[in-house]
């Protein structure tokens, strides 16, 4: 049989925490925080549980969770969906991001993305047979160039995925990144599939460019975000996705026979939990603690970097240390200095290399004294 | 944008669980239990959420429940899959049903599915640009014509779907079925999907012909599961997926980018349950007990049925007492009965209207009793 993604192997994030646990390394590899969540949302959902919401919730979610994000969009940004219509939960961001590129390529059609890109996005593409087609952002800064991207639009470009807070490189999508897009997809049919899966996390007090802030560009666009990124449950798999009604249909129609619909305690349990804001409202102070302990402990090593601006991943250059390629240096790192990471070669074209890995700090004060510990001593 | 499924609309589950809600009726449409699953299994997904079980679980699935289920494939079938490298664990069976399609499944190839069908498999092979090949069975018996099937094998077929226990029919396959078609499919290409979903539902003594108790059947087979209509919890949704190796490979490669992993604490939990097979193995009594009372109850009923070999639900030909379209006749029963049931013609090609009715048995005994009541009546 033919294979519809011949060139696929394991995962690099499978990779790096197979060979840490292996090398009992501290992992900063996988993006996943080794802290619990708050014990209040983790009863809440076995209160779900014992109170009978063990049945299928509606196919586009429990209508409490889909309410409660409602909200939250209005109190964030003071713009929001239709719970009954423009918002679906789903299995995790992931999932989201699927459906989204499920229900609008086909074959031929052309998908911009930036790279280094999140991995999940070119193979999707290329599974409903379309072209994804590359912009490469430029270590250090990773701006995008917006008039290349404008070269790069021809009448088969179906879709653009932006990425803001941006993963792997830590860089956040300005104000003006934002109006640029929405400028030159302006009076396009281009979809904008707007990955937010770290919206909450964002420093130094720069706010979140949500692409339904900006009217036109949100009136093509998909939102997708993560509750296991925001309340420290990567393993619970739920997220969900935002888009005007008439999108939000077609995206329905893939998401009813891809997975119907999304475990039911957890979303009620969420649903509870999410009707406090302060809930979510404090996750940027959180991690830019973290960020902070982490970088004061390497600010004397022989690592270069500038201070990640979102999301909880810091990438650090080691081109000082050594000019060995990313993936061995990072395994070596595992495997003889008990510390893992992520090469970022593996998510650019033809596994450009400008020696950089990344550092998720989405872990224990403790974790992250030991993981500078060694960094600092190379 | 064009639709990738132009004319799906709400599914037949959502309309009637919305209309019995809507009525007040009782809901014997769409499928799921009313009662509490055991509350020992509740108890173990809370503790694995206690117990720290809250990030990513490995991409193909918690090992533990792989290995149980490994362990129930040898108990029940003495024939098993490789946990590390045959069971992939999902979002349910119908992400499972999915991603087998997603992973083989290209425009313009033929997919032979029996009607009536359960609803995601058309969608799934035309998301795919994959075109569904239809064989009627006929009421009351829905048999399979085997040589009808090999008629319609064409070179573009890629794949059979199956589903025994057969919802929404209630009949199973007999062990002369399974070797009709290992027989027709030998020294093919064909790749078998085995919708087994109501495998521990099968009565009078039946045995579940599993498509692993093939030996040259399976070694082109998938089978695809649910822990959701095994264990009372069609909500968590969780299933599973088994095939030779080869075969999950591509599978795995549209499973990672589809959802990636599924609920971890729900695995773990599932895992410490499956560790006593009692809990799975009295499922077959349990509800013949409910398909007895709920028959016993409508014996002298102008309704006419076979009793159900398999799955928890039975279907009723209404024959006698109206010539109404079988979906008028659903919502009808509904609005002025209070009983609501799914009408079969949704499943046929061409709307093809057996004045048949599906209801669902798996509901606490004075829930029966009372549906049994108006039936009676009629
Ligand atoms: C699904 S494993 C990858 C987790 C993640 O989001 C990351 O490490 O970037
Ligand atoms: C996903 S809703 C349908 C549930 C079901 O399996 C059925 O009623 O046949």
């Amino acid at each position: 049989h033919l294979s519809k993604l011949p060139n696929i192997e394991t995962t690099i994030f499978t990779v790096m925490s197979g060979l840490a646990n292996k090398h009992e390394a501290i992992n900063l590899s996988q993006g996943f925080p080794n802290f619990k969540s708050d014990q209040k949302l983790i009863d809440l959902v076995s209160k779900a549980m014992n109170s009978g919401y063990n049945q299928y919730a509606l196919m586009p979610g429990n209508m409490e969770l889909r309410e409660a994000i409602a909200k939250k969009f209005d109190l964030l940004y003071g713009s929001s969906y239709h719970p009954e219509s423009e918002i679906t939960i789903t299995a995790g961001a992931t999932q989201a991001i699927y459906d989204v590129i499920t229900a609008f390529v086909r074959a031929d059609d052309e998908v911009i993305i930036f790279k280094p890109a999140y991995d999940c996005y070119e193979p999707s593409i290329q599974i409903n047979g379309g072209k994804p087609v590359s912009i490469q952002l430029k270590a250090p800064n990773y701006q995008v160039d917006w008039e290349e991207m404008k070269q790069k639009i021809s009448s088969k470009t179906k879709m653009i995925i932006i990425n803001t807070p941006h993963n792997p490189s830590g860089t956040i999508f300005s104000e003006a990144d934002m109006l640029k897009l929405q400028e030159i997809t302006k009076n396009t049919n281009i979809i904008v599939l707007s990955d937010e899966v770290y919206e909450h996390i964002v420093f130094d007090g720069e706010k979140h460019q949500s692409a339904c802030l900006f009217p036109d560009l949100k009136s093509r666009s998909f939102i997708t975000a993560s509750f296991g990124k925001t309340f420290h449950n990567t393993g619970w798999k739920t997220g969900y996705c935002c888009a005007p009604k008439e999108l939000m249909e077609e995206f329905r129609k893939i998401h009813q026979f891809n997975v119907f619909s999304v475990n039911h305690p957890v979303q009620k349990g969420l649903a509870d939990y999410m009707q406090d804001p302060n809930t979510y409202l404090g996750l940027s102070e959180f991690f830019q603690e973290k960020r902070d302990l982490f970088l004061s402990l390497i600010i004397d090593s022989r690592f270069k970097f500038k201070p990640s601006q979102g999301t909880y991943f810091q990438v650090l250059d080691y081109s000082k240390i050594t000019q060995e390629y990313d993936v061995d240096y990072a395994k070596r790192l595992t495997i003889e200095n008990g510390l893992a990471s992520i090469p970022l070669s593996v998510f650019n074209d033809n596994q450009l290399d400008n020696k950089v890995l990344r550092f998720c700090f989405a872990k224990t004060d403790d974790t992250l004294k030991k993981a500078g510990d060694i960094l600092n001593e190379i």
